[in-house]
């Protein structure tokens, strides 16, 4: 690549922090809430409307403008909404959950990359919240980062699940282990999912979960059929299963750990017992993977200090190394996902091999 | 604009601050540096070299390998500079200073654009650095934020303090007066760019700044030629002069504020002088503005929360509304420009009406 090139680039990452935040503001002000379902209004109007300066307003507006997100008529000095208003509501809101996730989980923690990489932990989560421990501990302390980290993930989730469950096949009568299961929503999503084969599934997880798991199981009134086994993965699994469900897990680990967790697995399967894991991979092409824009960051810099996902065919040898044979692999198409998407899943189904 | 290109729109902004870091953190860890006349490295060697775990620098060079900075070869597991290794040395440093002052004055600061929008003062400042004020003001007190801005600052005056001074005429024996002039380095500059004319020079800047400013031009062996008055620019400016110059001044500024001081100037400026006006300034079609990518969020969320640049022919609008005759309005020719640059700067000259 030429250096003409390459200094372009660089002026796309100098104006990456710039550009997400005044597109952010302009909803966070509530500008385009004042733009939509109007026939245009000029800045003093939309000062007024929003408790602004006009001139703050003129200029964040001008990305807008310029991205033809917004179209601006130089006589009337009205804004329109352009690209804007050919958003469906559910798009919106799903970019509008993303958006406030990266804002509030990312933006500042992301400044501690470089110390979170060399110390092997997201050094934000302490300068920021006082907080020693990966994200996933924090969102139990930190509404703001629960809040946003939740919705985000919550419509990722009931995006990707059925996919899932429409993905693995689950013998009747077997026994079902929900690995890393947090607090049971996995166990009964698996449960209603494959109700017909009658089957029973344990959630795994630290002994610290089992209450709030048991709760759930009486809400959702599956507690004969769903049960609660405490222990850490990295030590020792719970043996005799047919299934082990691994759902977005494995990428907050690098290969050691998840080299470990996968010959727990194995030990915990009978053999000929099936693992079912998912969660986001890289395309096999590097070069079209919007992923590699997100996840480093995110799961070095503000989630773990390690970790990321890997290509499904990263996932599949490791897998055969730990003692499976890989059955399944599959990987959401890009062509079926929505344009902002920044996250393919992947389906790896695998049986524990006789040795 | 469709929907389907809206939400690609949303998926750059989205991975904006994630890319930024990503690539920033490279350079921090010393990852280039390690492939910088290396023949290529693998992530076990790059992690040794670096202190940083090797599953790290493999999320990490994921990107760099799909914006074609850098090379991966699968064979050898070797990672090599591509568009990183045909930067020349000079670029290269320009634009790391540049990445420093993103990460260390806007970064966390825009997180904060929103409230800092709607008090009209850089909200973050106080948050992250307790400093009530705007960014001018801490970076006296503030290491990190002072040498970050200085050095990306120094940089631009350097590239285009000749290219003003080459643009402006100054009669002989003129009366000179540096607007907002700091502690006295633009009186300077003034002097020996037009030193074969005799001028005298005066700094106009607060009462705070003499002592440094008067140790500036004893220090610079200028100080039978410049002088410094103090006093505050929106209040009232000395009079009898031929020429003033207003340097990277009036885009901190709304509209009322920058009035106010052009029509200060009007008054500091004996009849037929010359009023001289440097700064960034955003391109007439605003489709094709780098600028406007990243100064609203500088300027209100991380620096002043207010002003902003303009465009060339709206700053000549307010100078003749002010009683001004414009007599040039030049802009920065992008294509003269480095392919990595954020700013075009623009040059008004314009002279005091007989009225």
């Amino acid at each position: 690549m030429t250096g003409e090139r390459t200094l372009e680039r660089f002026r796309d990452y100098l104006v990456g922090p710039a550009r997400f935040m005044n597109v952010m503001s302009c909803f966070e002000l509530g500008i385009v809430d004042a733009l939509r379902g109007s026939g245009g209004r000029t800045a003093d109007e939309l000062g007024n409307q929003v408790d602004a300066a006009p001139e703050a307003i003129e200029q964040l507006m001008q990305l807008l403008v310029k991205d033809d997100l917004v179209t601006y008529d130089e006589e009337s000095g009205r804004y329109a909404l352009a690209g804007l208003g050919a958003l469906a509501d559910d798009d919106l809101h799903r970019v509008l959950a993303i958006m406030k996730m990266v804002k509030t989980v990312m933006l500042r923690q992301s400044f501690h990359l470089t110390e979170s990489v060399r110390r092997r932990r997201p050094v934000g989560l302490e300068t920021i919240y006082g907080y020693q421990g990966n994200l996933y501990g924090a969102l139990a302390e930190h509404d703001d980062l629960r809040r946003s980290w939740s919705t985000m993930m919550d419509a990722v989730t009931a995006h990707i699940d059925p996919w899932f469950f429409d993905n693995i096949d689950v013998a009747t009568g077997a026994r079902v282990l929900d690995l890393a299961g947090n607090t049971g929503l996995g166990a009964i999503l698996a449960y209603r999912a494959k109700e017909s084969r009658g089957l029973r599934v344990a959630t795994f997880d630290l002994p610290e979960k089992e209450a709030e798991c048991l709760r759930n199981f009486k809400a959702h009134d599956v507690e004969e059929h769903c049960t609660f086994i405490g222990g850490d993965v990295f030590r020792e699994v719970p043996q005799g299963f047919d299934v082990v469900l691994i759902k977005h897990f494995l990428d907050m680990f690098d290969k050691p750990q998840v080299m470990q967790i996968l010959r727990n697995t194995h030990q915990a399967l009978n053999v000929g017992g099936q693992v079912n894991i998912l969660g986001p991979v890289y395309s096999e092409d590097i070069k079209s993977s919007s992923a590699v824009d997100f996840f480093p960051t995110y799961f070095l810099g503000c989630s773990m200090g390690q970790g990321g996902p890997q290509k499904l065919s990263t996932y599949a040898r490791w897998l055969e190394e730990a003692g499976f044979t890989v059955t399944k692999a599959v990987a959401q198409d890009p062509a079926e996902m929505p344009a902002d998407a920044l996250v393919a899943h992947g389906i790896l189904c695998a049986t524990k091999n006789d040795r």
